[in-house]
Parts: C-alpha cells; sequence; structure tokens
C-alpha cells in the first residue's frame, strides 16, 4: 500500500481503558511485528470514558470549555503513557506534548506515543499532524467496536450503511455537523480532514478490538474497514 | 456590550510587522487606557509577511505542511514578543506555549500575548480558546485595511458587501471553503467559529490600522465592523 | 488548632474519580469557605482506581515497577488536574511537577494542586513535603469510608479499632508492613512518616466522603477521626 | 554475576567533591572499560560535604526541611555534572531531573548521570529507582573509605563487623534507626530498600576510593565488601 | 542616589561559600530592610571556591572549556539556590535559566536570585544584563576582602591603589588585559561594562564580607568603596 | 585543514531573511555534501533585518536594551528554524535553548541549528562556544557580500583591504571600537574572540552569498576570504 512504510495508529481512548492485559500484550506483538518488517510508526491515543466522565461532571460546575478541553489532554496522555509503558524499551515514557518532540523522537528511532495537544484540536487532528510530520502516507484509525466509516446514520442506525471507500470531500461532509463540545469529538473532524487533504494522506476506518488488525492491514495489506483519500 | 470587562484582541501579524514605532506607541497608549477602565486583556498576534515569506520559500523545497505550520508559529510567536515588549512591564516577554500557561499569567494580573501554538490551528481559534479560558465574551479581531466581514466576495471584490452583523452559521458559511496550507489561513477558521459558537463569545472584526479602536470599542461601546454571535 | 492557618488536605483518589459533580462541587465550596476565613492551603490527590487499574494489567506485561510509578503519578496528575478545574479561578490547571513550582504558586495566593512526583514515593509523601515546605503545621488526610487510622488490624478486621490520637511511632508501627509495589501505597508511608516527624507537622485522618469535614475541621476545630503527632 | 549486563553505580559525593583529577581520571577509564566490555551503565551521585555545609547552615536559620533538602539535591546535581563532564562526550551534561529522562538517556546509547531528584529522598532512593527503570539487577554503593556495611554498630565502633552477605531484612534493619534530616541520609534508605526488595536488584557495598573497584566487580566478578539481596 | 529604587546586588561566590549561619543571617536582614524601605532587589551569586575546584580539576582532563564554563554555571546556581533559601519565602527556590524568568519573577514582587546563565559570559555579566532588565540605575558589586576597584596593580600589589570612582572607560581597560578562562573571570568583565554602559547603569564595588554594607548603601547613600559611571 | 572534521557554520540572518527557495536549496545540498564526506557541522544563524527592524522600533519606545536583545533572539531562533527546516530530518526543528541541548543533539548524529542564546551575546559568541562544546576546531563564517575580514576601514571604505590572514589580537583590535546596542554586534565580537581564542579555534570568513563555499572549503580545503587564528 505504502512504500515509505511510515504510518500513524490511532487509537481510540476506550480500546485501552479500562485496560486488559491481553489486549495490551496483543497490541505490543502487533506493533512490534510492524517494526520488525521495517514499517515505522507514530502512535496516538485518545481520550476514552475516563475524559468524557471527567468532563462530564466538571461542565455542570460551570468550568469553561478550554478547561474541560485539557483535562481530556490529560486523560489522553494518561493511556498514551500506559500504552508507551506496554511499549517499553520502544517508546519514551515521557509524553511529547507538541509535534517537533514527536518528531525528534521519531528520528532517533523510536516510537513516538501520543495524547492530546491543545484545547480546541481533537486526537484525531493530532494524529493527523504527526502522519504530515513524520512523512506517513497512512493514517490507520482503530475504532471501537464499529466496523468503519458509516453514511446515512451513525453506526447502529437504521439507514446507516458501512462505507469501503470515501473521499476527503465525503468525509468532511459526514463529520460537519458532528458539535464540538469537549468530550464529544467523534469519529474524525474538521481539522484533521484538511490536514489529511492539504498532505495526500490516506486514512484507513478499522475496528480496533483486535489488534492484530495493524499487522494484517500493514504487512499484509488487507483491505478492511473505510479508505478514506 | 460586557459586564465582566474581559476581552481578548487578535491583531493580524501585518499589523505589527514590519513594524512601525507610531503604531506601536499608539497600541500600547489604547491598551493602556483599556486596562486603567478596569478591562482585563488578553493578545494574540498573528504571523503576517514574515510567515508567509518563510511558508512559501521553504514549501518549494518540499518541507512538510506541519512543519511549515511551525515555522508560522515561530513568527507569530516572534510578533508576540514585539507587542509583549511595547507593553513592557505588563505583559511577560517569556510568551506562553499554551493556554494554560496564558491563564497562570492572566491570574496573575498580567496580559498575556501570544502567538501560535500548534499546526493545524490559526492564530483565530488561539484566539478563541485563549477568550473561553479567561472567561472572555468577547473576541475583537484587528484586520489590516478590511473594514469587517464581507460576504459576496473577498473584499474588493465586486459584489462583495460589508456586514455589520452576522451570525455564527454565516460566519461559518463564509470561511468554510478557505484551503488550510500553512500561511493562507484567512479572516477565521472553522475551529474558532467552533470554539466561540460553543462558549457563546462574541466576535467584532474591524481595522486595526489605528490601535484607537480598542479603547472606542471597549469604553465607548461604538458600534463599528461587523458584530459575530 | 493552629495559629498560622496554613494546611494541606490530602484527598484519596477514589473520592474525585470517578467524578460526581455534587462531591466537585462541595469540594469547591468547603474549600472556599477555609479560604474566606484566612486559611492558606495545599491540595494532593492520590491515583484512585484508575491507578490501580493501569497498574495492575501493565505489571502483568512485565513493565519495570518505577514504570508502573509512573503511570500512577499521571493518573494523579489527572485527578489533580480535575480538582484544579473545580477551583477554577484559583488554582492552576498547569499542575506543579516539583515542590519548588509548587511552593512558587503557593507564594502568588494561589492554591497548588498536587498529584505524583517520583517513583518509589506515594502522594501522602508529596502531602507531608508539601506541608513542609509551604510551612503547614497540618494535614488533613481525608480517606474514602474509612474513619480514621485502625489499630489491630485493617478497618473493617475483626478486632480492628479506631484510634482518636496516635504519636508517630505508632503510626509508623502501623505503616511498616505493607508492601510498596506500585500501587498498593496505602494509609501513608514510611516516608511520609519521617517527614512529618522532622518538621512537627500534626496529621489528621478523617473519613472525606463528605467534604464539608474540610470546613469543620479548619474553621470549627471539631475533634473528628484520629490525629497523629 | 549478571547476564544482562546493565547496572547502576552509586557514588558517594564525598568521593568526588572536592574533586581531584587523579580520582576523576580513572573513574573515567574504569567507567570506559566497563563500557567495552559490553556494561550498560547509569549512575548517580550523593550530595557530599557542599551539601552537608549549606544544609547545616541554612537549618540554623529556619529554613524549613524541605528546602534544605533541595538545596541537597542541587548539590548532588553539581556533583553529578563534574562526572558527567568527566565522561564527556558518553553523558549528556544536562542532568536529568526524573526518571522519564533518565530512560530516554539510556536508550539512546549514553551513560546518564543523575544527582537528586525531589525531597525525601536520598540518592540511594534514585539510584534504586534508576536501576529499576533501566532494568538493571546490580546495584553497585561506592561509599567513601568503609568497605561495606556494617552490623553491631557503625564503622569504627567496638562490636561493629564486616558483613560480606546480607539480607533485604537485615539491611532495612541496619538503616532503620537512622533520621531523615536533610544531609544525614546514610548508607542507604528504606524507599531504597522497599524498590530494591520489590524488584529483586542485588546491591553490592564497597569502598570505592579506588574507583577501579568497578571494573574489578564488573568485568572480574571479584567478590569485594557486602551482597545485599 | 537612585529616584526609582530599584538595584542589582552581586555577591561574590566566596562571600555565601562555605557559607556561615551569621553572614546569611545578617545578609538577609539587610536585604529585609532595603525591602521595607521600599527597595526592588535583584540578587546574582558567583560560583566561588566550588566552581574553581572543579573546573581546575576537570580542566587536566581535556574537558572543553564550554563546558567547563556549565560547571561554573551550576556551581553559581547553587550558591544562587543557598542565598534564596536564606531569603524564603521573599525568593523563588526555583533559579531563574534566562532573564525572561527573572522578570517574571520580579514583576510578581518578589526578589529573583540568580547564578550563571551561558557559557562565556561571568556572572557579573549576568548581574549587568539583570539590571537592564529590571530597570535597577545601580548595580551593588559585593567583593570578598577588596574594598573596590584598584588601578596600578591587583589589589596587594604594590603600586596598586584604591579608587574611590571611574568612568566605563577606565573600568574596562582595567578588566581588558585578564584571560578568560573558565573560573577566572574576575571582578567584571567586558560584556558587564558594555551593557552598564549602553544603559547608563551606574556600579559600585565594595567589600561585601559585611552585608550590612548594602543598607548602608541603599538607605543611608554613604559613599563607599568605587562608584562607576 | 583539520583533522577531527568538526565544524561550525555561522550564517548571517541576512543570508535566509527575508528567504529565497534558490538559497534554501543549495544551503541544504552544501551542507549535505559536507555531511556525507565525514564533516559533522553545527550551525549558528544570526537575527537579520527582522531583528534589526523591531529592535529599532521598540527602541524608540524606550523599552530596555536586554528585551531588545531578547526580540533579537528570537529574530535569530526563527531564521535557525527555517534553516533547520531545510534540512529536514537532519535537524531538529526544536531550536536548542542552550549549549547543553546542542550538545545532546550533535551526539544523537544530527545538526544541531541554532539562534541566539542569552542578551548581552551575539550570535557569533553562540557559534564560538558551540565550537568549543562539540569539539570543532573551525567556525565558518558565512558574511552578506563582504569578502572577509578588512583593516583600515569598513569594507567598501577607501583604505580599507581585505585580510587573508589574522591573528587574534589583530582580530580583537577590529572588532573593539564596536558599540554593543542591541542589533548591531558587527563581524564578530570580543566574547567571541576570546573564545575562539581560549580554545585555539580557527575561524574563516567569507562571502557566504553562494552557500557552495562550505563545500569547497571543508571538502576542497579552498583558501578563501581571511583565515583567523
Ligand atoms: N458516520 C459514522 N461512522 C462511524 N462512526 C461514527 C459515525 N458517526 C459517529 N461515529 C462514532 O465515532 C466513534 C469514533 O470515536 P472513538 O470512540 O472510536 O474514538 P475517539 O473519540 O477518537 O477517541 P476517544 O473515544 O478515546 O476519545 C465511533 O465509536 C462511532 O460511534
Ligand atoms: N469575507 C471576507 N471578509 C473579510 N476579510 C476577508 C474575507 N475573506 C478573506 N478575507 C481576508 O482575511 C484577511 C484577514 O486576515 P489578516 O491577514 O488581517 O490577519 P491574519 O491572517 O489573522 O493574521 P496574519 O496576517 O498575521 O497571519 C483580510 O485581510 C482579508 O483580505
Ligand atoms: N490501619 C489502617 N487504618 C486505616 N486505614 C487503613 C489501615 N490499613 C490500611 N488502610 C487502608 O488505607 C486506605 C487509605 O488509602 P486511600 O485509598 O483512601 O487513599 P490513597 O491510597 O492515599 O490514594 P489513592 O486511593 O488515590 O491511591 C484506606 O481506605 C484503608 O482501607
Ligand atoms: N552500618 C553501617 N555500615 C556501613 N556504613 C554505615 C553504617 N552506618 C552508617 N554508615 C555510614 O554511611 C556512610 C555512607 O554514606 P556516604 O558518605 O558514603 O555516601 P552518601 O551519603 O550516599 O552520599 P553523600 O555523602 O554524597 O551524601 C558511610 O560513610 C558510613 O560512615
Ligand atoms: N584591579 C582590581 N581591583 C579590584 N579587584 C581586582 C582587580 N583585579 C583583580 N581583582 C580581583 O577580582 C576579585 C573580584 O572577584 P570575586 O572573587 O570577589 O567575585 P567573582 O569572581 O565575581 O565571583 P566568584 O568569586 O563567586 O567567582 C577580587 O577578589 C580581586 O582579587
Ligand atoms: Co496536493
Ligand atoms: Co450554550
Ligand atoms: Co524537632
Ligand atoms: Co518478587
Ligand atoms: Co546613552
Ligand atoms: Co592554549
Ligand atoms: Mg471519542
Ligand atoms: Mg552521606
Amino acid at each position: 500500500m505504502s512504500e515509505r512504510k511510515v504510518a500513524v495508529v490511532k487509537l481510540s481512548g476506550s480500546l485501552v481503558s479500562p485496560p486488559s492485559p491481553l489486549y495490551l500484550r496483543r497490541l505490543r506483538d502487533s506493533v512490534e511485528r510492524a517494526r520488525s518488517s521495517g514499517w515505522r510508526l507514530g502512535i496516538v491515543v485518545g481520550g476514552g470514558a475516563t475524559a468524557r466522565s471527567y468532563i462530564t461532571a466538571l461542565r455542570e460546575l460551570g468550568v469553561p470549555e478550554s478547561i474541560l478541553d485539557e483535562v481530556g489532554i490529560e486523560s489522553a496522555v494518561l493511556n498514551a503513557m500506559a500504552v508507551a509503558s506496554a511499549l517499553y524499551p520502544y517508546s519514551p515514557i515521557e509524553i511529547p506534548r507538541n509535534v517537533r518532540e514527536a518528531l525528534t523522537v521519531f528520528e532517533e528511532g523510536l516510537i513516538p506515543v501520543l495524547g492530546g495537544l491543545q484545547p480546541g484540536h481533537s486526537t484525531n487532528a493530532v494524529a493527523a499532524v504527526l502522519a504530515e510530520t513524520i512523512g506517513a502516507d497512512l493514517l490507520l484509525n482503530l475504532l471501537n467496536g464499529v466496523a468503519g466509516v458509516y453514511a446515512g446514520g451513525a453506526p447502529g442506525e437504521p439507514g446507516a450503511r458501512l462505507l469501503r471507500a470515501a473521499t476527503y470531500d465525503e468525509l468532511e461532509n459526514i463529520v460537519r455537523d458532528k458539535r464540538s463540545l469537549a468530550g464529544t469529538y467523534e469519529l474524525f473532524d474538521s481539522v484533521a480532514v484538511s490536514v489529511v487533504r492539504r498532505s495526500h494522506i490516506k486514512v484507513r476506518f478499522v475496528d480496533g478490538r483486535d489488534p492484530e488488525v495493524i499487522q494484517r492491514i500493514l504487512l499484509n495489506q488487507e483491505d478492511l474497514g473505510t479508505l478514506v483519500g
């Protein structure tokens, strides 16, 4: 699929939090196999349920949305640190706080694992920017129990149908009407679409409950989920 | 206009770079008068011509867009440092690199002056997030030689007409079709719209070539330019 | 109880994670009343259930204990950020990463809220060191559903009895035999005892499920739970 | 002694401060030989006489113990920088301020040299935590003019006898009754014992006045001083 | 002498290292009295004997001069931390590492205490730059056992005579021929002269063995030592 | 010319700002060829016209010289980031802020690109200190449109003549009478001379308008411009 063999893997936070030892071990094994086959990776992890529970409670106290975003960022950083620990010693435990630091880690031959960076940004936008920075032409987006991008409704809604492929414009239309309250970023967002579009980065959305999907796509080139771009 | 008397001022980078001593002095005076009247401010400065010249040159060398964004961020930080110097000693010369730091500066009674923060974000998004964080209900956007928001075309184009007021949706429609290559962010962007919408922050776009406009709006409540929200 | 009116409040992480809006609101109110009455505070929050679930899972993968401690520290930092958000704008959202930074925050008239600092240290040791640094003579330790220090067994065990008062030596004997695997720090630890002993800081252990206990002790001088020192 | 060939060397600060060119040169040579033989090292240096003289003077002014600890930490950092300079260019001159940074240095193939980290912690605890983090199974503790661990009294006291081996429990009993005033940490401390115990790290205490002892132990496997664990 | 009542005090490192409790207490008292009388201060401390002993030893190992300078800087930072501790809680224990940070501390109403900053710079140059930054018009330079600036030879040499006043040019001529090996900076240096000259900052050199000299000069306007400028 | 093949290249800021794609591309190619031939490099970039325009404007507002220096430093950092971007991925985009960080970058096999560091220091002094730190024995100074060091007047003045070689003393005499106002550092400065003299580093001044000069000197050993030392 890609000659340069550089990819970014985005993990839904809910895949690793609450954590299962089995999941983390299989994630480590799948990443390790991709690495041994010559793939160079960056990883971004979402905030998951921890983020959402804090944000919901604090919003009731009238805390500003940007500060709720900061709590979401810190949740994602915690999840990222857990994933980096599972990859020990191939990833620094000190989670990069901007893409310049992530690039330095990548250039040293390690796998940067990131959480969130700044309010207003989802972790999907982080993943898109990281892909640009390290020269990845694939962003592999691991969802939790959703098989890919659905049109005609959210997954599970009547009329919703799984897309096998989509253009950047189609993806943008699907994500456009989502609200942007902290903790409610979904699927992808418009900043992320702009970034992958401007740099011609392909995005593949798959169900990530089995992390072996990473090697199935990177090594075996299986055509799973939805390919955008 | 606002009871809380907290506002964010966004300056087009081109207003201060290349710099004129006269402009900087009048900016300082206008900010100082707003401050004496009880207004608490945050300031964000764009990247201006410096940013654009570097970005254009480096794009020809094939440098990734996110790294071009980093050069744009650093240009904006330089402009911010120059504005902070002009406000000496009311603003720290050490420019905040995230909104948490900016909030700390604000809580100490000083005026945080920011440039850019992260790739994928324009300085307008920074201004919106800063407004949320410090509890501003007005974002005052100083353009360079443009009187406000135009519909029906870019300013100067035939058919373009200045709006006196607009809704968030109208603003979003106007900014939607802009491309997001580094250095070409214009007027406002969709992240910034999302943020001001979610927190009910009003945005006023005015021509900033005379910085006295700050006090005319904050102190005299003159109804200049375009009011959004 | 104290003439200097400086205290450190240590919160069990499980009191705020998973979070309840009601709890956070009452915590904010109780802290606010203590503050209005002239008390100057520092706060330390534990890692809670999030810490323990990550640590348990990652230990199965053979991750070194010090790195598990780092995950626990980051969990406590997330909890601290949530508490700091609830206290907005009286506490910086940027959580101090060492006691020098915490002292600076305190000297600026704000309330530093800390999580963990370094592997090998529990958040109780952080609380003791913070108390020393800001000159607190009381460390108020809020437990989750335990009324104070028990001798003769862990709380709930047959033969366990609640102490109304204890010496540093008695406390040290009670905590001595606990193991120190990451995530299993309990009640207090030997570093924390050493620190409060060397600086004559009193420690009061109480059930913190009702955060009003803070004002009942600081303002009303009620003699609740167990007083050590 | 060890198959993994990863070790941490702890140097008493008094071995390098005041400094002798001869000692530093021989230390460099001994470390270099261990490195050439495949050993990967981390180094921790104590605060020595500088720390103690400052701490004693400042305690008389009533400075809080935690801040005295900070002065001790900075003294140890200075000693660490001197040792790192002597190892130039195999060790970064920028001394790591937490174990996450030290791990990154180690993963880049360099030798992290650390001083102290946080109040309440001795440099022996730092050494134990560093050993855990980089996966060392030996902590080699270089004392100044003491041949190892003594039981039945401090070295030189009547009845004191040198142990050739000891269990973690025996070591803990010996260090237990020491006070923990800043600057008086001795031999080892209870946090350090907990850490080496939980991770099964062996500790060897030897007289470090001749730094060749490093290669005699690591390369020749001589059985010197006291082995704990 | 000065209407603005802002001054920088430069202390020879040898005045505080090795430390005497008596000296530190009297320094604290003298600074406190200046502060109560409305003076706003910054303080810079030299590296003293610790710096020189390390630098001499490491130079014999062939360590580059810039790295020797780094060891000198760290020595000065340690001395600065000790002075900041003595002034607790009026000075942050976290020593500023550049003048932007020092300015922020000063603007918060605290007394920044600095050591060295960058190789090639002496602590006298740091003091001059700090004076400029915080708007001091007096730099008070406390020497150790030398009464002021001598012409016609180093103090104690035959023919040397104490100057009561000197111009910037005369001072520059006196310092010009000194070598600049790390650890041998003396009296003042050419960067420091350039800075005080360009900003019209007066420099007074006095014997600092009795720290009461600070209040005698700032409060009583006694004409001691040598005044330059 | 040099057996160790380590050099520092200092670029006048005006060579890259305003930027030309052609210049940046040829700079990248020339650096790349030097690197392929075994040369290990550090690069320092000046502040250029951007720095001077800001400094001139802000000086009229009475901003302190040290803060003007900070604006100059930030301008040089921006120029450095642009050069580092052009060298992507051989140079970190995160510009080192002190020489310890630069040394770490160099030891990792990358090319550190620096701007300014501290007020009072020119970027020539930075280049000299960097050369010392990374063990360079040549500092190659690329001027903009000037062929080397002139004696008997500034270049272009009647009587000025280009030197082919000069001693450190001759260079010092030439630079001595320059003023040190922020933004007016010229050619070289006295700190820089002191540093290259104390460490026997040769300095070659050449016209840098054609960046191929780097490879002509490093690879072909052409004897261009002026050689000092
Ligand atoms: N059209 C759609 N197609 C697919 N998924 C959609 C669509 N619209 C909304 N979604 C939702 O978006 C979710 C994707 O977000 P997910 O929970 O996997 O990770 P995340 O939000 O990026 O990270 P985290 O949850 O950790 O913050 C899916 O679970 C799905 O329910
Ligand atoms: N519909 C519109 N109404 C008003 N302005 C518009 C519109 N469409 C595009 N623009 C352009 O957007 C510009 C506003 O951005 P401006 O250059 O002033 O600042 P900036 O881009 O935010 O900051 P910087 O210039 O520092 O990057 C105007 O100059 C104008 O030409
Ligand atoms: N003798 C004892 N007396 C009281 N409590 C004890 C005793 N021995 C063990 N404990 C346990 O110690 C616990 C105190 O720790 P708690 O979980 O409340 O906070 P923490 O561990 O400091 O922070 P976190 O939960 O966030 O990690 C009590 O819940 C209690 O079960
Ligand atoms: N039972 C004992 N066996 C051995 N040494 C002991 C014992 N009790 C106390 N000591 C003292 O502990 C000291 C060990 O500390 P040492 O001075 O070597 O380094 P450090 O304290 O770790 O570092 P620094 O002195 O630099 O702070 C020995 O010198 C010894 O006098
Ligand atoms: N012409 C001179 N007049 C006065 N002092 C001189 C002269 N020439 C050299 N000196 C020396 O300069 C010294 C001043 O430096 P001092 O050691 O007091 O502080 P420092 O070097 O700035 O700081 P530190 O000692 O901490 O490095 C005096 O002790 C004096 O011996
Ligand atoms: Co394209
Ligand atoms: Co609403
Ligand atoms: Co006592
Ligand atoms: Co075990
Ligand atoms: Co003048
Ligand atoms: Co020589
Ligand atoms: Mg989600
Ligand atoms: Mg000791």
